[in-house]
């Protein structure tokens, strides 16, 4: 297999949680930085690689695009420690990856895009509001399983906890107090302790280091 | 194993993908309806199913429940010719299940559920307004791809089909003029033509059917 290629946003949750399993699976990879505020991620050569004009893409060969941040944390994580093989608890992980994907991200990572990246919280301060109510329900979702439970399945590290973690442990920088749910604060502390961990904005170690 | 029991409610599209492939792999279950209009999926009892509140939910076990549609696909249908074996070709239906739940759904069927569901056009004028453009850009993708495939992944029909069919097929119903994507029209037409399809709103046999 050649190296793999990640087209990526350095500030970006989605792109976050394939850098952060990547670090913890000790693969090294190529980061393509591709500044989506700049329309990077809407040029004819960028859509020929996703049409659906998002990042993260990894180029696994070359030529050969996946997209889908939840999809990449699944064909990377398959028969590894990150993704259980049995049946019914890998089927927990894919219902919490969907979870994420739809009752989660698009409140409070939005929410965070809105106010931390483009940096525009009087401009979006209607939207901003709307966000709120379905946030907080997608942390108290969690707040509840993880009161009786140190992981999202199983009891250990999977890509669920992965997916999950990439935006709510910034959930501050859209506004969500976290205060409220600590079980989520304690799991947060958890995700941080595990091996190979990374922050959001951790530029990987070049591939060829260079030395004076 | 349990006879599968599904909690679902009938115009539901996240529920029909679940009873269109439990149809096509012939495999018997339990219909149970949840009418979410009246709260049904907001009682105490439903919501120690799914904390999160939705159908489809799946009762593999008598007190094992999967939720989330799109996981619920893919429990059923590992291991068989519903969803490909190999690596790259089994992460492109996941990203095609993401992108439905994310750039799909919330735009399609939230329309089709206020107009037809709730026949609430008028009230819901200006959030339907806003659901248009990037609904048309998610039919836009899948009529590109469509353009030059017969299916969504490896020309064959999988989970990937299914998932996006549900909602598109009724698109008119949620405001969205289908005539103008004929390769999307071809494709739906090759999927009616499957073995085992069933409509949206038909109801499965009864698991023992009354003779007089």
């Amino acid at each position: 297999m050649e190296t793999l290629r990640l087209y990526d946003f350095l500030p970006s949750g989605n792109g976050y949680k394939i850098r952060l399993l990547l670090s913890q699976m000790g693969i090294p990879y190529e980061r393509i930085e591709v500044n989506i505020l700049k329309g990077e991620s809407r040029t004819p050569e960028f859509l020929s690689k996703n049409p659906n004009g998002k990042i993260p893409v990894l180029e696994v060969d070359p030529g050969k695009y996946l997209t889908e941040s939840n999809a990449i944390l699944t064909y990377l994580s398959e028969y590894t420690e990150f993704l259980p093989y049995d049946r019914f608890l890998k089927a927990q992980v894919f219902q919490w990856l969907f979870f994420e994907q739809y009752s989660h991200e698009p409140y409070i990572a939005t929410s965070r895009f809105w106010i931390s990246i483009l940096g525009k919280a009087e401009e979006y301060q209607a939207a901003l509001a709307q966000k709120q109510e379905p946030g907080y329900a997608a942390l108290s979702v969690m707040e509840n399983h993880l009161q009786s439970h140190l992981y999202f399945v199983g009891d250990r590290y999977t890509i669920a906890d992965i997916a999950l973690f990439a935006y709510t442990h910034v959930a501050d920088e859209g506004g969500f107090d976290l205060s409220r749910f600590p079980a989520i604060q304690r799991w947060i502390g958890r995700v941080q302790a595990q091996p190979g961990y990374i922050s959001i904005t951790h530029e990987p170690m070049p591939l060829e280091a260079e030395f004076c």
